[in-house]
């Protein structure tokens, strides 16, 4: 039997509404007897079933929902229909799906499972104890519906911790080398899906950085916090003068490097090991001016609670960032942070501009790339704001 | 002697970052004489210039602001380089420039002033009255610089009358047919300058037109609000099954058949002549359904004072919209009014999804295309929000 849980009177209405999670203290009973990682079903407290889901009593978050319909059997065939409706979501949304995200967790209703797809290969993190025991159906679906040539798990992350699982990674399939060169609009890049940050490349700028192209065109361009070098790259592809690319990891930049020679962009676009923080402030006082400066820092507000921090980072690069741009040259600024509320970000930057005594043209906003949707009923899914201002 | 303008003490600090409005209640005292229209300076309570601009005193808006530099006279080299750096600007940031917004007023520092080119063709409006004077000047750039063809004023608008101006339209140049073809990203329009509404032609929709491409191709499609037909041939031009646009405009519906047959597409994009509020009632009720249903109201909030009857506007047609989009299907939904804040009218179209028990994910935001740039210093400049959303 099915352990079923019921709510608290008055909770559960977001959940009825789409929200993915049932939090421990929204819970008033259950009935039935269950493990962490059983599929049980949750009920509001008139006793009308909301939704059927995961659970993981180690975790603040109790219940991962995954289906609405008291109906729907949590098997293999579920996961191989979330799966095809994932990536026909893919194939209709973005022009070049030869590598992409290509389920984004809750947005594709499976709480906690996130795959990466480059080229034949496939990259998966489980992030809670319920999905990562599906782990071995999921394999066969990408081997024998998506044809994986090889499958990776990159389970190596902290958040594994909350739910009681161990940080692991290595080969799902037979090995095969785990440096692998992909290609997305053209631009070529070789990437190590074993070692490097994420699941080996940050694909939620795709679309952003096509973005770009436009006003790097016949312009100096700084990249900072380039990682292996995308935006630097496309910058270079779209006809910059010349492209300076900056990351605090050495092993980043020497790859940012060997991906230009790849692109033949090498004598446009060079690349430096630098923490950008010191150099923008050291540049900025020197007086060292681009037509286009780029900011994509790392996420610097993790959680809630380092939000002031964050402010202060964030207003650092961006008044160093506009200082540098010269006259009628543009600004990309970009926040990865989930916890950074665009407004408060816009505020930052707007800031950033007035003590620069610049005035600030909005060319540009977007989000993440379409193959990481946004469910505006589970927030915690937007996380990626992208500028370009033109810096007057 | 130009006229000088003192503010009180805490005011202009705006100004000073590059709100281009001085409004008659900041003023503490001046300095000289001026008629309405004349170039007058203004200063900060310690003495300090902040910038030059034209003065209307029928106006709340007492000083619209042309520039922050003293020594920049207001003359026709100064028209012809504003120009000019509109014209850059735009060429840099649109791929199809053949149509666009040339000259956005404050947007592009010329407060009041609007030009949209339409192929060799220019059609001008003067918001105010300082920069009605300038009228002459130009008309002879934009032959001379620009090669315009003809050059014609809509200057038939209400906004003038705040400012004491007539309500006129007419040709600045030789008389011209004002019926033009127009292609925009190989779309043709046949549009008429001279009396459609605006200028002739929703330019700010440009990008936003591409972007439906995706989600049409193989669809059935609705297009509410078409207007003369731009999002409904943009969706057959993407492949839909069928496309029905409809409008309360008998003559726009007219206009759009003939626009479907410029395009060859009469064979999918059909036309009606319905009230959208009272069809999507009556359609939603009968259960019809789309793959996708496009919503494009005119502005529902002309002032802050209707803000709640546009709230219950954007409501209706948002609750019916979703109810009529097919499982898995999409909703395009927008809103041009500047004074429906794009926070509120997202809390709109999700209670609209919740009230018919569907969920929401987003695919893509935009806002006006990038030939109508947003000031963040000046609000007032930002207007259109663009959603597609998947209805889950």
């Amino acid at each position: 039997m099915t352990c079923k849980f019921y709510l608290k009177k008055g909770m559960g209405r977001k959940s009825e509404n789409g929200y993915p999670w049932i939090y421990l203290n929204e819970v008033a009973s259950y009935d039935g007897e269950y493990q962490n990682g059983d599929i049980v079903e949750v009920y509001n407290f008139k006793n009308n079933f909301i939704a059927k889901g995961y659970i993981n009593n180690l975790s603040k978050i109790l219940i991962r929902l995954l289906t609405h319909d008291i109906n729907e059997n949590i098997d293999e065939s579920f996961f191989k229909k979330r799966l095809h409706q994932a990536w026909d979501y893919r194939k209709r949304m973005i022009s070049d799906t030869s590598c992409c995200r290509f389920m984004f967790g809750e947005s594709d209703f499976i709480p906690g499972l996130i795959i990466d797809k480059y080229e034949d290969y496939y990259v998966i993190q489980c992030l809670s104890l319920g999905i990562d025991k599906y782990k071995d159906i999921i394999v066969k679906i990408l081997i024998n519906d998506f044809n994986a040539n090889g499958i990776y798990e990159r389970n190596d992350i902290k958040i594994r911790k909350l739910e009681g699982l161990d940080q692991v990674k290595g080969f799902l399939t037979q090995p095969f080398d785990t440096k692998i060169q992909i290609s997305e609009y053209g631009i070529k890049y070789l990437i190590d899906i074993e070692n490097d940050q994420k699941t080996g490349f940050f694909l939620d700028h795709k679309e952003n950085r096509q973005a770009i192209h436009r006003i790097c065109k016949d312009s100096t361009v700084l990249d900072c916090f380039t990682h292996t070098g995308s935006f630097a790259l496309n910058a270079a592809a779209a006809g910059a003068k010349s492209v300076l690319g900056i990351d605090i990891s050495c092993q980043s930049i020497n790859d940012a490097r060997k991906n230009a020679e790849l692109n033949n962009l090498s004598h446009i676009a060079k690349f430096e090991c630098h923490n950008a923080f010191d150099a923008l402030h050291t540049w900025a006082k020197e007086g060292k001016k681009f037509d286009v400066v780029i900011l994509d820092p790392p996420s610097l507000a993790k959680s809630k609670s380092n939000i002031s921090s964050a402010v202060r980072g964030y207003k650092e690069i961006n008044l160093r960032g506009i200082k540098m741009v010269k006259s009628g040259g543009f600004l990309v600024t970009c926040s990865c942070a989930h916890y950074m509320d665009k407004s408060l970000f816009e505020s930052i930057v707007y800031d950033a501009a007035k003590d620069n005594k610049r005035l600030l043209r909005q060319v540009d906003f977007r989000t993440q790339s379409p193959d990481f949707p946004i469910l505006p009923n589970f927030n915690e899914s937007y996380y990626l704001k992208f500028y370009i201002f033109q810096v007057i």
